[in-house]
């Protein structure tokens, strides 16, 4: 698998964070979406629990819409939470409805302590933090799942919906202009050196626990479910 | 002058702000936009340090959308967080384009104090306080202005677009929404009862500073002009 | 085992946190504390865990402090950090010396997940809510730790120091002064009837989920140990 | 006068906020404290206004130990907001107790808005930013009262308390440490070579703009007295 070009942080926070990588993208879970052998209450428990996931991650791209430097940092995320609260999620309510979860049933979904643990963590390193130890702990989520869903286009079979999606022109234009977004923000902040800053081992950390928890994530998916 | 109905929480906050929400509301420099006295020159001054404004303004309901409890909430502050920095700040763009400032000079706009600590207050209440500390403080300059351009309403003379823009359905229309969040937001946390418990003398507490920086955000505009 | 008496917002939430109050007060790590079957192992590599939440749980007194709306709020959040940073965090770094694991190692444990998710959920409830969520979120392990030690005390075995300390006089004398603060501060903002309010639904929200993130603390401290 | 060597960064800082630094360490309040002709009503007012400054820079402070990044600065930050709380302010109490305006007058005075200004800028600049932006805006108060307090030192005369406290040995020593403290946090983020960096352009805008609001805060001193 070739990785996505999105950017020069994405690949050199990619490169770094190594074999995590692979154990995130390369998950069971995804592998079930790939060849259609993942049961679909699984699918149902993940797509529940991600709708949970999308409201904190609205959150802290509404965050970095407040922490932004620059009018158009500012539009950027702005856009984001807008395509996330506006669009992203009602798509959620929308294919879980048609699996007979209706949105009072999903809205009532308990949170995984691995969903809980990302979320927080991303939302908590941004107020902690800045606007880069925001994008640095996003990116994995955003940009890893334009990576999957590269890796499954044209994909058919049960799953092949969210393969299209993610896979899809407009979710790869997304995950190009999210990782100008990033290049553009470390490079306003830290010149084009960057990598060689102390800082630099700070934001791959939040990237690399960010990676971390997104295994976690695929973890709670195939999980005996208890909700 | 009737007062508008925005809602419960508004006009209780603006019963209780009492003279100084005349102060605001009747201010030298709006009855210069009523009968047209007001010189271009301090118009265009309240224009772009509106401009600079605007961009915390939009922080600051980035904020609210990151501190949301529910989806509605969220939804809310973040389709306002699109409409200022999607719709309104272009105009500004484009409006003080019209009298020859470029987007440049606009941008390159020094902050004069008053406009600084006006901002400041609202962001460091919604970082320090909750949801409702936001809304209270979010509230004189968004509500305010509805009232303002209510009274204002098919004016003509020099400033009869700034008139049209406050007192015209769409913002009167935004105006009643944000009342309604308001209201909403206040009782889902605090109950019915509310203005009897001490978090409302804090919440006032954040209406009247507001209100009062409004009133030096027009002194501002009225002041020999220096950038 | 008799409540100690540490105010009446905790009795109310200690209340209605029901058996989860009772797995985590009476977790096996526990029970093995008290009769000398914890295996030593397994208390280092609490230890360990411990010192790392104890960073970000003296990081979360330090926000309690700057979003503190009385001088004696702040005085009694700095007094605790200050004791956590100059007393505690020192006090663990000799115990731990003392089995052997030197301060450069203990800086450099691995942060469990479980351990993460906490630390995270608590500063991200301060940071995205006020003083009071804050409170609610850090109440379950202060004083949690004051009815464990208190049932523990006079323990010998090889973990009396351990029931010493919380146990002790002064850790059960600071309970109290936590116990007053919270009582203060909820009655200073909600009034006397607050537990009718719905605010007092979210804050309950707070100390359930802190609570059962103790729990999975102490899962961590049984599980097989991989630092 | 020989600027006082508290470290590299407040050097640079100092140097580039070029006359505003002067207009702020050599200010018509700091001369009137100087020879003497300050009116006893000016320094009561500023006391005033000064505690309740004191109160939000203690919480900037707070915020400060919540975003450290290692313990040591932690400890630094917290040991400083234990001074402020514990002893600056308790100080203040007493020095207008004995100018006969007592704690509840004291608590009750009003805050100017230069002086809201101010501390909202400084604790905003920390809620958005990192460690490294509080730090920048906090050094010039910090920093510059030392600067002051050293050319003061020894002086009589009505003023030769505060000339006694700002120059002594004390709080020199707390100006070294805390110029430590920020140089340690600016290398362990940002290299030895930060100041070629864009960051570096950011601090000194949070450093320049404090400085300014100093000199504000010295205007609202020799302001008509309206409290």
């Amino acid at each position: 698998m070739t990785a996505p070009d999105y950017g020069t942080a994405f690949a050199a926070w990619r490169g770094a964070a190594g074999q995590d990588w692979q154990r995130y993208t390369r998950h069971a879970f995804v592998e079930g979406l790939r060849d259609g052998t993942l049961p679909q209450a699984s699918y149902l428990h993940y797509l529940r629990q991600d709708y949970v996931f999308l409201i904190h991650f609205a959150r802290a791209w509404a965050l970095a819409a407040a922490k932004a430097e620059t009018i158009d940092e500012m539009a950027a995320a702005s856009a984001t939470v807008h395509a996330l609260v506006h669009v992203e999620m009602p798509l959620h309510v929308q294919t879980c409805a048609s699996h007979g979860i209706d949105r009072t049933a999903l809205e009532a979904t308990t949170e995984a302590p691995g969903n809980l643990a990302y979320t927080r963590y991303v939302l908590e390193a941004g107020y902690s933090g800045d606007f880069l130890d925001l994008m640095a702990a996003l990116a994995p989520c955003v940009l890893g799942y334009g990576e999957i869903g590269l890796s499954l286009r044209g994909n058919d079979g049960p799953y092949a919906d969210w393969c299209a999606v993610y896979g899809g022109e407009e979710y790869q234009s997304l995950c190009r202009d999210v990782g100008a977004l990033v290049d553009g923000a470390v490079e306003r902040r830290l010149g084009p050196d960057w990598q060689t800053l102390p800082r630099a081992t700070t934001l791959q950390s939040r990237f690399d626990t960010a990676t971390l928890l997104e295994v976690g994530f695929w973890d709670i998916a195939l999980s005996p479910i208890s909700t």
